[in-house]
């Protein structure tokens, strides 16, 4: 099928990723439709952002009194779009996806206008509203079911079932966790960071269950632990500063029973998100994304070692790309017209406009 | 001994107890020496509100760049002093025991000019200066060797020996835990209710671990789950929110192993925090403190299940009072010229000045 052909009308995707850090936008060749995902190894998903250009802005887009902005978010992504369209000589955009945190809760703005605003700037025509755990999901996995564990200071499970027809969007997302570090994100940095800290504690006084290598890398990096309270609880990155302590927490791991105990009911904590959003009970990929992996074999051992009981059938890979990468897989897949992930009316949205 | 020949020259003692909430004071006869406290039973403790006259103010005395502003205090105390010694028709103060929260860390200003404005206002010529764990010690405890867990939405465990050679002021006070809601507090109420959240949240998910009784009674007070996050993590008082939930573990602990399992678990904590701070290994009275243990048996029975592995050789007893009561006996106990507690720099500082 040529360009000439195609009813999306462009050879060229653009994937859009907006968050608390602010925006980035990927622009791409459309590429062949085979290379739109769907393929079901991870490998589909390696590749997008090698073949795209890139820009980013620091400022994220505005949360207003109808949740994130869709003027403030097109203030950001026109400029850089228009600097990489004129970078590759790309004329028309034929399909595009914007994954942004917040747009299952806070999305009504951006789903109402950025179509139009979409269409008006770059001519795209098809184009899909993505929650960051949905572009997450798709950067890891490819466009195909099986689960995502997103852990960084948090931790979110999402999975993708394929049932149903096997028309485009159908199948249905499941989320697990994802609740904050007082709810839950069990297993995630802010999780394993308190966890550590309170063993710290905990040999600081005496008390059963303490650990005196936690002890000693809290006070290497926190000071006097008696001020430890004084320090923590003013601050509103309370969560960023537990899960700074847990790559402490993976160090001391070789040594230190406590700490290995904690590493090993995060990972248990982890593979029950996992388990709790799998497509069936039959074998099922498992991709581990996020900063949180980085800590490597302290977790990823206890991990591996749990998988069979808690997720029997599961394989656990690695994140083969991050959310922009998502983005321009989705975006890839509209343009060519199939999308195998599940639409849903908070995490995953279709626009397809006529042409002109 | 006859009050003519009582070198602390007056016949009225005065505690106060100074916190978040305000600041409280009770004016009560010194009494004769045997009520000081000193006797082996939590009865000595039970008593000293009942002989007292009291008097409140609801407006907590300031925090400033030097801790907790003396002035401020004695704004506070001084008014309500005087209407009680008025009423009374009590001419002069022998004793008295200021009892602050914060007084560790805070207490600098009032231990410098405290001393000189209760003698000048009330001639208080013997002070003690106490942390309010210390006077809730001696309201939960009385004046002897033991231990008191005190357990609200926070949780702390404060231990005092009674070794050396028996002066006033020997032995030593040990402190476990009360660190905050994320840092420790094991067992207490936010403690208690978060854990319960987390099993509500797991149940909502269908993760392992839920509790469907957690999940309902959650759902009942604070509305649709999915909105907690939302609900919670904006509020300033956060910790008190997890803990309101703390009661509703307990209820639903008769019938839900997940609920009975996070208060055995509590208790376990608070048995350990008490272990820590026990004044060596034989015999020992630990009186349970603080709103928490108004739960009653769905508490109460886990402690007293696991307090022989956990805490050998301890008797779990009530509070006999609170820290205004304790405040009260340890002013008596100045006033008859030995207070057994341990002095300590920051928790309980004494002063004495010849008399006129």
């Amino acid at each position: 099928m040529g360009d000439s052909r195609d009813p999306a009308g462009g050879p060229w995707v653009l994937g859009v990723d907006s968050g608390g850090s602010g925006v980035r936008v990927a622009l791409a060749p459309a590429g062949p439709a085979g290379a739109a995902g769907g393929s079901p190894g991870p490998a589909s998903a390696a590749t997008p952002l090698a073949a795209a250009s890139l820009a980013a802005d620091d400022r994220p887009a505005v949360t207003g009194p109808r949740g994130i902005d869709a003027a403030s978010l097109m203030e950001r992504v026109h400029p850089l779009v228009e600097r990489l369209t004129a970078a590759a000589g790309a004329d028309r955009i034929a399909a595009a996806c914007v994954g942004a945190a917040g747009m299952a809760t806070l999305g009504d703005d951006l789903r109402d206008r950025l179509p139009d605003a979409l269409a008006a700037a770059f001519g795209v025509r098809r184009l899909a509203l993505a929650g960051d755990a949905v572009t997450a999901y798709a950067g890891a996995l490819g466009l195909r079911p099986g689960v995502v564990v997103a852990a960084g200071t948090g931790m979110i499970a999402l999975g993708a079932s394929a049932d149903g027809d096997g028309h485009e969007g159908a199948g249905a997302w499941r989320r697990a966790d994802g609740w904050g570090h007082l709810l839950g994100d069990a297993g995630g940095g802010a999780w394993i960071g308190r966890a550590g800290l309170d063993a710290a504690m905990r040999a600081h006084d005496g008390r059963a269950g303490g650990s005196m290598a936690l002890m000693a890398a809290a006070r290497e990096r926190f000071g006097p632990l008696d001020a430890m309270p004084a320090q923590l609880y003013p601050r509103p990155d309370r969560a960023a500063v537990l899960a700074s302590f847990a790559p402490e927490v993976g160090r001391a791991a070789g040594d230190d029973p406590v700490a290995a105990g904690i590493l090993r009911q995060a990972a248990a904590h982890i593979l029950e998100s996992a388990a709790a959003v799998r497509p069936g009970a039959g074998p099922v990929d498992v991709a581990l994304a996020g900063g949180l992996f980085r800590m490597g074999e302290p977790l990823l051992g206890p991990l591996r070692a749990q998988a069979e009981r808690l997720l029997p059938g599961a394989v656990l890979v690695p994140a083969a790309g991050g959310p922009l990468d998502g983005a321009l897989l989705i975006a890839r897949a509209l343009r060519h017209g199939r999308l195998p992930l599940p639409a849903d009316p908070r995490l995953l949205t279709l626009t397809d406009r006529p042409g002109p």
